[in-house]
């Protein structure tokens, strides 16, 4: 493998993706704005997915299945919901293809069209909420907590990796509740599982906030997020939560007997991640040697490699190697020990760093005649020479030391890219020069929202959660405020 | 729960879909042909699809992701292919919809029509290979041993919950190999993997075998199967594993330099098993009374149901049952004590029995005073009086056995159904009074496959792996044939 990726300060975006690239995470497919996650890539999403998966299972949740395709008609049911998703929707017109009689191959045929089109679900809210009133009758019903992992797709005109592609896979949670309190707390709750997700597994600090409205997902009531900053100063929305009130329980007509035994509309909540996620971690700890992972997602955790001359020195290496790999795979640490002879072992030290392995461990004859190995943790780039007694142990602690190191790194860029800015000039100014998010004050208005959008790349990217009070004026109307609000320049 | 479901003497098809329903697998849906897969049904599957993955996994597999849309022009690529799928595919030729100047709701936007069209994968050869292209250089790069877990679309006319719906759940593996014996070994290895994967765990016995000509999948040189026999006599297709041979590595022109650093085409394998096997696995074991689910894949295992008069005796129950739940599920056993109060234990019972629970423990007053328990189970409804002294590793024992006796009682039924069948009006006469498979010469013709199948409509199921040769006469032709075949009518 060349090592040979974009450095960061020339060009974030090309380093980004030859990263993806060259780390085999993924490749561009033949289909426009689709990508294939490859096998590299696919074991870390993997990873992500088995322990969000887990979490839902703890706080109650039950996975199912619904239909990949919704009947156009269903989209509309919502106002907000069809003008949101309408213009990027895939749409299944036919359902066969067949022999061209003019012999230009094969067709699709004109006598298989539907009755009624098909989109390929850009989200489900739609066909879900459609089957809930089938399954919803009585306050016994509720709540009802359901996730789905499937692949979604929006007709994306500008994609990149893992970030926004027209396919991307995800899980979508679908909640049903008798009341709008308990509706709310679970929007709230699956948004604390998130951002737990986030920090302690991406080791990547979050803001919980709350979407301003024209920031909200098409059809809630509020929308929860979690945001994300990248090393280049931008934000990334890593997950949203929201609360649905009753929009779709009254838009397929949901409801349910009361304890009292009165007819209500159900109330309702959806949320999810996706394999964008995959991008964000890339983006956050990454650096122009490679992908940084933190060990509690690597798929990888550890990699030795041998160095040796002669095929004396080779036996005795190997014997050990296998000694050290049963301790550590006891130990629960995922382990490989690369000695394919083929490549020189500069050459798997560059591999390994592209591919973000936390530690490497290399064995040398000299090093077994000391009872040591060189160990190099990948995230610090540092060196040590350790004892091989009691070695899994040590690793153990490495590793933990790294999941926390990156994330303190993480943490510190984040929280010197948290600035207040108290005028529109500074505002603009921190944007252009140092980047991250600007704390503001913002008057509450669409209109000056879209303007500063429209003056400075900047989106309100939430009004955290445990925002103060705190009275001021509005950066661009001058207007009165009651609170700052996070702005920034996204992805 | 209503135990209404019509009995299997009466109406097989209708107790088959009478229980996916009322068992709370699954669910129709607003999309013609596709269903709702409910949580009951997808913990179902997710067990089955985990064991699965750790066996691929086992089998030196790595998971990836390729894109659900392929280009119209790839399925034309390999000629048997596109004859095989191009009439049941569904085509995206579309990626907008917009608002209808007419005012009549949403509508297809006639100016976002797709240059080519898309089809929505009913199968990934295409699109993989493609990819495998880039893949691909050397020998170094080979055996690439690649899975995939996806939904996949061939619409179909004539639907079946989990047996044979639009939109389908699989797993689809693509391999590469620089050699044909080692991809035949690669498919005979994975077929092994789910004839193992069938008997052990959903405890169906299945013949291993290979398929006709006629009946290979459209692209293969040879196409492995297991078959399954279900209780009415139809044998249902579970698995499938393909030798390839060259023909997609042609198609997609995909070469590697050997160890001698000559310019070969790759050879390929293709393997798969669906959502349907929970198809079969409902009508192998179930009975009149609902579900009977093998306990290593049953999502619960045990049930603990309270008989209780007044609060007091209730919260003796309780306490004993939190303790034996407790110490089940330290056992590993998964276990639900369902002590609501809005049905009566009887009530509890059958839903249990149709949920097909594979044990039950009823807990009442008189019990606790004589330290046992009444504990049923589900496979013949036998009732017995346990200590409660060291329950677990009874119940452990009894689930075992439970697997066994599950797995023995359908290898009974299949051993009495494979007959011999020695000319065409016994071999008539055995599809129609009794079903099952039918051993029967056969002088290898596509013709008399044909002709077969038009009068009887059975089709020859499989070249059994371990067919002993054996001179005959074909049951039709009386042409001379060197072995049995096995025929049946089937799903």
């Amino acid at each position: 493998m060349s090592k040979e990726i974009t450095p960061r300060q020339q060009d974030y975006a090309q380093w980004y993706n030859d990263l993806i690239i060259k780390s085999g995470l993924a490749d561009y497919s033949a289909v426009r704005g689709c990508m294939v996650i490859k096998p590299y890539g696919f074991a870390l999403w993997e990873r992500m997915r088995d322990e969000l998966d887990r979490m839902f299972k703890d706080t109650g949740h039950q996975n199912a299945y619904f239909p990949l395709f919704i009947p156009k008609s269903f989209l509309s049911r919502e106002a907000a919901h069809v003008e949101g998703f309408a213009k990027e929707c895939a749409v299944v017109t036919h359902y066969r293809l067949k022999n061209d009689p003019g012999g230009a191959g094969v067709i699709v045929d004109p006598e298989a069209k539907l009755e009624e089109e098909l989109i390929v679900r850009p989200t489900s809210e739609t066909i879900i909420w459609n089957a809930y009133k089938d399954w919803i009758k009585s306050y016994r019903d509720l709540p009802l907590l359901i996730n789905q992992w499937a692949n979604v797709v929006r007709w994306e005109m500008r994609t990149r990796l893992f970030l926004r592609t027209s396919e991307f896979l995800w899980q979508e949670g679908h909640t049903a509740h008798a009341t709008a309190p308990e509706a709310e707390a679970e929007a709230r709750q699956m948004l604390a599982v998130y951002a737990d997700f986030a920090e302690r597994y991406m080791a990547l600090p979050v803001v919980r906030g709350v979407k301003s409205p024209a920031e909200r997902f098409a059809g809630a009531v509020d929308t929860y997020c979690i945001e994300a900053l990248m090393q280049d100063g931008k934000a990334l929305q890593a997950g949203t939560s929201h609360f649905l009130g009753q929009n779709f329980a009254k838009a397929f007509d949901v409801q349910f007997l009361t304890r009292e035994n009165k007819l209500e509309h159900v109330w309702a909540t959806s949320w999810g991640v996706s394999t964008r996620l995959v991008g964000a971690l890339v983006m956050a700890h990454s650096d122009d040697e490679g992908l940084v992972l933190p060990p509690l997602l690597a798929p990888l955790q550890v990699v030795i490699v041998p160095i040796w001359k002669g095929a004396e020195q080779k036996a005795l290496i190997d014997a050990k190697a296998d000694e050290i790999s049963a301790e550590l795979k006891k130990a629960g640490i995922r382990v490989k020990y690369d000695d394919s002879d083929n490549v020189r072992p500069g050459w798997k030290f560059a591999e390994y760093e592209m591919k973000g392995v936390p530690v490497r461990i290399a064995l040398g004859a000299r090093d077994l005649e000391q009872n040591v190995a060189e160990v190099a943790r990948r995230d610090t780039r540092e060196k040590m020479s350790l004892s091989l007694d009691n070695l899994a142990a040590r690793i153990k602690d490495l590793l933990d030391d790294i999941q926390q190191q990156i994330y303190r790194a993480a943490s510190t860029y984040r929280e010197e890219h948290i600035t207040p800015a108290d005028d529109f000039d500074t505002f603009r100014k921190i944007l252009d020069e140092k980047g991250g998010f600007v704390s503001a004050h913002w008057d509450g208005t669409a209109e000056t929202e879209t303007r500063i959008k429209e003056l400075t790349k900047a989106t309100i990217r939430c009004i955290p959660l445990d925002n103060p009070p705190e009275e001021g004026k509005c950066i661009l109307s001058g207007k009165p405020s009651r609170e700052r609000v996070l702005f920034a320049r996204a992805y």
